[in-house]
């Protein structure tokens, strides 16, 4: 077993955010492999490397692929945006090794984490994870609508700062405005949301709400969405959208 | 107002988890404001840039500072580790931005993100952060011990993976095994809880335990601690650590 596996994490969009550790392990890989719009991200290597595009719904066979070639000898890179263990390919690796070939548990794997989503969006915006937080995916292919309404709820009775992942598709219209009303009864109505599309990306547009009144309008794949706790406050500033952070103390401000 | 402030994060530790915006920022900085631990993290500038260094409890103060030298006209780079949106920087900036100086609100400010410390610390163990996760900071300066519980019960009552943040330090040697005795009516007592030092970095170490038996020996200031969900499994191999994955699926593995 000579061969290598490194799970990669691009970062949210722009270059400028894929670590240089992540550039390493792409220049370095004789095969990548992943979801075609994350592979047409990474700029052609010196060596013409043999890319193994996919669509976006067969993680765990895009995995054993992967796995397959590393263990023939290649150097495979296995390509996620955002950070590899947070909602994308590293997860599905694990499980391939765990369910796979005894042989594959030898293999060299690496993870090469990146910055996720959420660290993107939060930056375009000020500082709203600037408390405790958690991420949620709102996508229910792999779990019940149920357990994620148990999450929610959990989210709320910990007042913690919410960062939902796949808020929205085109195959799941109504899972971001189900889970906003869900949160209303529990959280107060001046609440922040923070809808980011394209952060970390030239195109970043943010808009700020409230939990009581907000629509989910225009939000889609690229959207990531913030909901604050009783600690995240607003700032109005001059001619652009106003700051949002969590304030660090529960004391009053000084 | 012409000067410039951006609150950057290094990432966890190795140069080559910097992005490169963050080292472009750095190197077009006049002024660098931090923790001191992490201004010597910084290269030296071709431009022998002003270094404003501080101890690590002073974090509204620096945030002054440095807004106050952006005010003059400087470009301020005020310097995290991790990301400056996740228990850094970035919130003291903007609570200091919402209780200074009115002026400041029109400053150009902005946020550099970068890898944290829970994105590095999974990914040296697998992708314990694969499911639904929560980060908590175990340190109780700012917020009450009885917060601290209350968000540790909503995250075993939502089955989120938990990594905690600051949890251990010299002033503080009893929260983390508190948090865990916390937690064990809650969680399965093989629940994996995971103990990474320096993580990120060549010296990284890495401890499994379960959370029925663990301890919290040689836990410092440099540990992430990560505690399992239900759907957080253990891959045995040769020679290493086991791999320790949160599976994607409620439904059992094929």
């Amino acid at each position: 077993m000579t061969g290598r596996l490194t799970v990669v994490g691009l970062g949210p969009g722009a270059l400028d955010l894929t670590t240089p550790a992540v550039s390493k392990a792409l220049a370095e890989a004789t095969d990548l492999v992943g979801y075609i719009t994350y592979l047409d991200r990474v700029p052609e290597g010196p060596r013409g490397q043999r890319r193994h595009a996919s669509d976006n719904r067969v993680e765990l066979e895009r995995a054993r692929h992967a796995l397959a070639l590393a263990a023939e000898g290649r150097n495979v890179a296995v390509v996620s945006g955002g950070d590899p263990g947070v909602f994308a390919m590293a997860s599905a690796v694990f499980e391939a090794v765990e369910t796979g070939d005894a042989a594959w548990r030898a293999l060299d794997i690496r993870i090469e984490p990146g910055v996720t989503a959420m660290l993107a969006a939060a930056a375009e915006v000020g500082a709203p994870l600037g408390g405790d937080f958690c991420a949620i995916s709102l996508s229910d292919n792999l779990k019940s609508w149920s357990t994620i309404e148990r999450r929610l709820k959990a989210a709320a009775d910990g007042d913690f700062v919410i960062a939902l992942y796949n808020a929205a598709s085109r195959a799941r219209p109504d899972q971001l405005g189900n889970a906003l009303a869900f949160l209303r009864p529990f959280k107060a109505a001046d609440t922040p949301v923070i809808f980011v599309r394209a952060a970390g990306t030239p195109e970043a547009n943010v808009r700020i709400q409230e939990l009581g009144t907000a629509d989910t309008d225009g939000a889609d794949m690229r959207t990531l969405v913030i909901i604050g706790s009783s600690l995240t406050r607003r700032i109005e500033r001059p001619g652009a959208h106003p700051w949002i952070y969590t304030a660090r103390s529960e004391r009053e401000l000084p």
